[in-house]
């Protein structure tokens, strides 16, 4: 028997992620988004959903291309803080100690110390209701070679935030559990 | 200094969340999608992807309505098969022993045995390429009460799995780290 809810964004998990732009004076900023995912395979596309009161939705809409860094666990007070604090009112970077690098593929920043970026080019808007949703092309991945396994990505390296809006806190990623795609046969 | 890799669906961390939909004979069918996320707050809204080849592709097209159930860790393998198997060929809540049962608010099934329980109505269809991003209305949330603190949706009572695509692999949630929007001041 279950309790019925009334509708909210609880699902679980939501990732952590730190969304680079350029404003029109190419100053950079950083904002973090937990409503961001995977959303096609071929060609690799991601999104992020950002409120249009932001100053990334403006930069978004104005260049056309965005990063996403991911920070490792070690980070969770300055992506909490960009979370929070506006590029309208502050320099986030400043304010974290954390370091801008233009991306060579993408007309946006990066941030240097977090283990894997990924850099998008907008290809799809779509304004939902309060968020906006920028559908990015995933142009090129940069990783720090210790968050790799084998030239991949790997989790357990990278250790990423889990975001969840229902206790409205972070966690971490725990232990490495099965390889995917491994149960091919029925179970009953 | 930073390794340029090729572009591919390397985000970490994705969901592993089982979609329910039925068929044109009313059949409840599953699907396991680690292509799905939190995309707006105001309405409350998520999205799954699918290749337009899956059976819950067309299901969806054909009753704009879906939910997400989302399992504990203990369905690691139940989860798997799900995303291994087709609903063209077999009745997977069978050859799991998951139970279907029919929402009262929308025109799909969800699975009994998973904690927390997103109940959608589709508002917007976008096929970007391999996948098509099928963005829910939340309507409705079924939840265990064992699942619940205050009221709301636990991550560290639902445990839900993570899916890292670079790894291939499934991982568990770890312990909760902070409490979110708590960091307020400058860190420098």
């Amino acid at each position: 028997m279950k309790t019925s809810l009334d509708p909210n964004t609880w699902a679980v998990p939501s990732p952590v992620w730190v969304v680079g732009t350029y404003d029109k004076d190419n100053k950079p900023n950083v904002m973090t988004a937990a409503w961001g995912g995977i959303c096609n395979s071929r060609p690799p596309s991601i999104y992020v959903s950002h409120r249009e009161a932001t100053y990334s939705h403006g930069n978004i809409m104005d260049r056309k291309a965005y990063t996403v860094s991911i920070p490792g666990d070690e980070y969770i007070k300055e992506a909490d803080y960009i979370g929070i604090a506006s590029g309208k009112d502050t320099n986030k970077l400043e304010d974290t100690g954390l370091t801008a690098v233009k991306s060579d593929l993408v007309d946006a920043p990066y941030v240097e110390e977090f283990p894997l970026i990924l850099e998008c080019r907008v290809v799809k808007v779509d304004k939902l209701g309060l968020h906006t949703m920028f559908v990015g092309e995933i142009v090129g991945i940069k990783a720090d070679s210790k968050a790799l396994t084998d030239g991949r990505p790997d989790l357990q390296k990278i250790k990423p935030i889990l975001f969840s809006s229902g206790d409205r806190g972070y966690h971490s990623v725990g232990s490495r559990l099965a390889d995917a795609f491994t149960q091919r046969n029925p179970l009953k």
